[in-house]
């Protein structure tokens, strides 16, 4: 299990992927992220006394911290390492999967690696009450500084005066919101690369721009058009941290082109009212292709441990699209069946007999 | 989905993967074997029939004929193409899951790439019964000419004189079955080969041999020890076809020895009786974690398409530890999650309103 730069706790050293993994039966070796180190001593320190108290193989848990990649990339190559849960970055990810794929013996990595969560805005809803989804997304992409996989950074809407308002009503709520500091200086320095990038783009528009070094990060919105997000792919890359980009279509139609072009998504978020069922139905076949969460009239960044949780998706937002690593059915990565045929009631597992 | 050479009904055109995926909902592509493509032909003129009377869509179902390995190897890298199904060699299943998983978006490869499947027969079993359980394995090993992917290669036994009369009672029972045509050429060539490989590795001992040419195949039985076996990697790989190798080993350790060495395979069996209890559950924990199916007192031949059958098993008998491609959880490989967060009633899936 590699720990989350982003979340030291629920998705580090006792998170998510490892209660999957230790629930599942299965020793855990943890690489502690660099970004807090001390925290995952401290839980770590936590677990061990547990194991002690409860008299269990000390063999259960293991955090190994500091070195380069190279640590990282020898514990997934390990021949007793069977299974590899990850969240992080695409680029880091992929290098791990492509070594775990590469092994004499092939072994699954559950890789969580990002999401640009677009949310669907639909006519009736956005003339409506365009103002209060508006305060409702700047909330969302500014909550713990954007740096949630769930984060919802685009917000496609089509073009008009509706669209006009409803992205004036987004820089307004933005605009107040003071700088916050990132998690880490690589965090910090990758959002202010991600938005040069958004901010270089043919046909970008600057909506609120600000200036923000050393490890803060203030909100940014862009505004763009169907046709140029569908030209550059770009746009629709992950900037890790609050900023948005709002996708102006000409009609329900670009709207489509725009859902069927996403690559694999956490999130996708209809904002709808009756009176869009219409379009609505129209695009859920398209969003369940690429998405393993649909929302509608909500905002995906809080993410729920339950029975119905899926926090995957299609790559790259996880590399196994049978997989969650939130929630109940997290548990199942790390499961192999067994079937037992003809066995005396003496050799089966206690809970079969 | 791949076409099995050996199994031109139940994993073909229209087998088990092909159903699994179907049920799921997906759009099934079969690359058909070369060895049967007039069986190919009509089972898929069959779908085609009934895919006309139910007025399903035509692109529900394709078979795609002929050609070399760039025809597979084209599939496997399409960007429609989302999971894969195979059975068949580990060298032809390896190439194609590198390619799945050196996509740009890597995709699933659902690959079970064989097993030999190893008896382990505890010393009082041998001893009440040893005779019955060689004419088992006897029709167990050279049933459909040994073309089965769960046909039990490797019986493990300890040396002695109930050893002996094990031997010499498989030797008898073998003696008599005469030549089989095997599927293919190639299977019959392939056969040989492993046959020579097995004759000539250091400590082996020719049991019963025989000559068999063209698409022929006869039964061989071959002996080694223990420690022979341990330093071999060679003597573990499956040789398809109804060719047996006893091995001898010196004491339970050992055993154990053999037990803990074994790559992942399809099955496992325990031949064993109420005095073998804890000799078996010692065996259980490491049987466990080798094979997706365990079977006490039986042959491993006969797969049933069941809620409990696990036909799957560590790397190589299946390309991932979670999945089975027979039985009613084979499903799973095909099935993708999706998480509905406060949806409207009318754009939920039917069955979900």
């Amino acid at each position: 299990v590699f720990g989350a730069s982003n979340f030291p706790l629920a998705f580090s050293t006792a998170g998510g992927d490892t209660a999957a993994a230790l629930a599942a039966g299965c020793p855990v070796v943890v690489k502690g992220h660099s970004a807090h180190p001390g925290t995952a001593e401290i839980v770590a320190q936590a677990i061990d006394a547990a194991i002690r108290k409860l008299g269990m193989h000390p063999g259960i848990f293991s955090l190994i911290q500091g070195g380069k990649r190279d640590v990282g990339q020898s514990l997934v190559q390990h021949k007793l390492i069977k299974a590899v849960g990850f969240t992080g970055s695409l680029a880091g990810g992929r290098a791990l999967f492509d070594l775990c794929a590469q092994r004499e013996d092939p072994i699954p990595f559950f890789g969580e690696l990002g999401s640009v969560n677009p949310m669907f805005l639909l006519p009736e809803a956005v003339k409506a009450r365009g103002e209060a989804i508006a305060k409702g997304w700047a909330g969302s992409l500014t909550m713990g500084a954007g740096q949630f996989c769930t984060n919802p950074g685009i917000s496609v809407v089509i073009d008009g005066p509706d669209a006009d308002a409803f992205v004036d009503a987004t820089t307004e709520a933005l605009a107040p919101v003071g700088a916050q500091t990132m998690l880490t200086d690589g965090i910090a320095s990758a959002y202010r690369s991600g938005r040069d990038r958004i901010a270089a783009a043919k046909g970008v528009q600057e909506l609120l721009t600000s200036t923000c070094d050393l490890r803060n990060a203030t909100p940014y919105l862009f505004a763009t058009t169907g046709k140029e997000w569908l030209d550059n792919e770009v746009l629709g890359e992950e900037v890790f941290g609050p900023l948005g980009l709002v996708v102006r279509v000409a009609d329900f139609d670009e709207m489509m082109k725009v859902a069927r072009s996403l690559s694999g998504q956490l999130t996708c978020t209809l904002h709808m009212d009756a009176g869009d069922t219409k379009h609505g139905q129209a695009l859920m076949p398209v969003l369940e292709r690429k998405a393993g969460r649909i929302l509608a009239n909500g905002f995906p960044t809080g993410v729920e441990v339950a029975d119905s949780m899926v926090h995957g998706g299609p790559y790259p937002a996880s590399t196994n699209f049978g997989a969650t690593s939130v929630g109940t059915l997290s548990i199942r990565r790390f499961l192999r069946p067994v079937c037992y045929q003809n066995m005396p009631e003496e050799l089966l597992p206690a809970d079969l007999r």
